[in-house]
């Protein structure tokens, strides 16, 4: 751990700096796929998922006689929380439904804005050792709530050409169209330019590894949209005396635990409270199945001190933490000041894990300092806002003379022109 | 014109294929001067704006006295038009903020989401002949009424070193806090890194030529957002026999100057509206200014009839056009239909061009088929969700076990961690 005390803010940019990655050499490889995929649909899908998942899978479709027997298989426990953090989750979405914006802006100009479902949507699931079926519902539940027509969600086939019940449990319950066992980069490739089975998509959400990253940002040059740009998680706690060390180191470790990469950064006004959460990271890791990873990720974490509240907001806001934690005696000074931050939680009792799983928040938020410029995952991720006008002859007069002379000026006269045709065709018939 | 009467369902994807653009060539040269700016900062800036506009700009920030001689060189008439157009743009846009959305899923587990501007951003407006002062008003009213604090737009200086009056009216009119000289790709790698001059924003708006175009997609990968994705101005149009042929031709043909790659569809019911039209675009072409660039749009235009209005409305859904203006008996059948589609005009008194101007509309709107995954630019686009939750211990009780479970499961045991620390902290007070 890094302990800094009252960094000047000319360093604050170098001390809060992320790592960068290379992408040079995934991009070959990611491109390749995606033209063979392109070329020979299925059968290229069929040879890749041999290849990295080692695993040949006669039908890469997920029926329900599967689904039936993989549901079976999940203790009743799970399934109760599950359907707990479906619930808020839902409850938390649908409150997001916005009415149709319509303005008469003047007499006879009608405008208004509604929002539509984007109508086919993949929904990228990763495997391996953390099956992730909470991303399942904090991706398929708003969906639902959208409207979106076709939800198709993709995950790699384990060494049984398995996917984890959970994840097909959650997929059920959220009402997943299609649930296909395909993963890496040549699900995102499929997604992208549909094959006979995997249905093309208009947008694609959900985490991976930086192959999966990297073919998602190479789906966007094929007209597909994605949910964020991607980067290691991140947390930035900011306590005072008021906190609970044992609390703040939990929730510290919790964000390291993800990945030797994940950003951890502890900002206070109190020297002792650092040292306390220092104390408390020591002993808790200690007695983690995930011991390594976490090590790693906290070695490179910053406890920073610093002389005032005011100071730590402006660092605060210069970074931009996807999650945020406010475990201070001003939670409403940070909580109303805080411009840049993806999901933000306040008080002792309000651990990140709530928010990754049950509060009913979305847990797809921006990393990398992206909370500074993009949304994370809403109800709004899986609509696209449309205008709509309807322009009465009365209309048309109140606002004609400003268009012919706005459009003049721009040098258009073919758009001016549309709207001289309209009022000689109004005065003819007085 | 293409006149194509009753397409099979599996040749529409051919005959509304947009034509595609190589930018391979480009974005070399692009990359080259991004390099060099975030390098030599101005000094790259000003060789660039010496070698592409072609003059040599002393300082490029423009300042009061600038403005307001350029002011004063602006008619009344076009200065009343530009007022009526924003405060239309105003009431619009103001009319889509939305409140805090506020929801206790559980008892004690309070989730609430919240919109916070975007605290800087970059407006780009292309210089030429065609000064689009119309596009300041989109993206500086909503960027107002947002809140964002640092609004910086970007245009070419002519070969005296100037930008057009009408813009720099426009720019001061709507509360843009800084005005700079400079350009093309220049400017968006300006915007991106920051120079001594040009800050360094968050996301960057407007359209531009294919440079800009490439060098705004370049910009994403050193972590600003854009707008969207651009390419050219397209409009559908679906009109039956209560539509006036003359009107549907004007509307066709204002689209058509914008460039000789715009994409102009006319889809109808009505073999005699078809054959009306054509003969009103030939009537209407001859006396246009830009007749050579809107003749040759016109040239790969596309006449489509179709059997009825459902099959209509699913072509046009196939599309997804830009703008799409509906003159039709069933105007509410297609309204209420369509699912892609940037802006939709509605009935004969509804130009395009009111929404270009001065109808209260944003014209920055998804092209290229984005209308089935992107919003057009509106009040949301200058603004990031956030959300914010504070759990009581009640709440903690609650939803604890859920996440303890859920935690387990997918093997994130410092997750689990958190909320077993906490909730032991409450039993022991117990």
């Amino acid at each position: 751990m890094n302990k800094i005390y009252n960094p000047e803010p000319a360093s604050w940019s170098t001390i809060l700096e992320r790592p960068t990655k290379t992408i040079d050499d995934i991009e070959a490889t990611v491109k390749e796929i995606f033209r063979e995929v392109q070329k020979k649909g299925d059968t290229a899908v069929a040879k890749y998922t041999s290849l990295f998942d080692g695993v040949a899978v006669a039908n890469i479709e997920v029926y329900k006689a599967e689904i039936e027997e993989a549901i079976a298989t999940i203790s009743p426990e799970l399934k109760d929380a599950i359907q707990l953090a479906k619930s808020n989750i839902e409850k938390f979405h649908a409150a997001q439904k916005t009415n149709i914006v319509s303005v008469e802006t003047v007499e006879g100009v009608n405008c208004w804005q509604e929002k539509r479902p984007i109508q086919k949507i993949g929904l990228y699931i990763p495997g391996g050792t953390a099956p992730l079926f909470s991303t399942v519902l904090m991706l398929a539940v708003p969906a639902k709530i959208a409207g979106c027509n076709e939800v198709v969600l993709c995950s790699p086939p384990d060494k049984n050409g398995k996917i984890n019940p959970a994840i097909l449990y959650a997929a059920c319950l959220c009402g997943v169209t299609k649930i296909l066992k395909v993963g890496g980069i040549q699900a995102i490739a499929g997604l992208t330019f549909g094959t006979e089975i995997i249905p093309k998509v208009y947008k694609i959400f959900g985490p991976g590894n930086q192959f999966v990253t990297v073919a998602k940002q190479l789906a966007t040059q094929f007209g597909v949209a994605i949910d964020m740009p991607a980067g290691p998680s991140e947390l930035l706690v900011v306590a005072d005396d008021t906190a609970v060390p044992a609390f703040v180191a939990s929730d510290l470790l919790s964000q390291a635990e993800h990945g030797t990469d994940s950003q951890v950064i502890l900002v206070s006004t109190s020297k002792k409270l650092i040292d306390a959460v220092e104390k408390q990271i020591q002993l808790q890791l200690e007695i983690l199945p995930r011991k390594n990873i976490a090590e790693k990720a906290i070695a490179n974490s910053k406890l920073i001190f610093v002389e005032n509240d005011t100071i730590a907001l402006e660092l605060i806001n210069e970074y931009g933490p996807e999650h945020f934690i406010i475990c201070s005696e001003f939670d409403d000074f940070y909580s109303n000041g805080v411009q840049n931050a993806g999901s933000v939680f306040i008080g002792n009792y309000t651990p990140e894990s709530a928010g990754d799983y049950a509060s009913g928040t979305n847990h797809t938020l921006p990393t990398n300092g992206y909370a500074k410029n993009y949304s994370g995952v809403n109800l709004d991720s899986f609509t696209k806002a449309m205008t709509f006008q309807k322009i009465s002859k009365q209309g048309i007069l109140n606002i004609g003379k400003a268009i012919e002379i706005m459009a003049e000026a721009e040098g258009l006269q073919a758009h001016k022109n549309a709207v001289t045709l309209r009022l000689k065709a109004i005065e003819n018939e007085k």
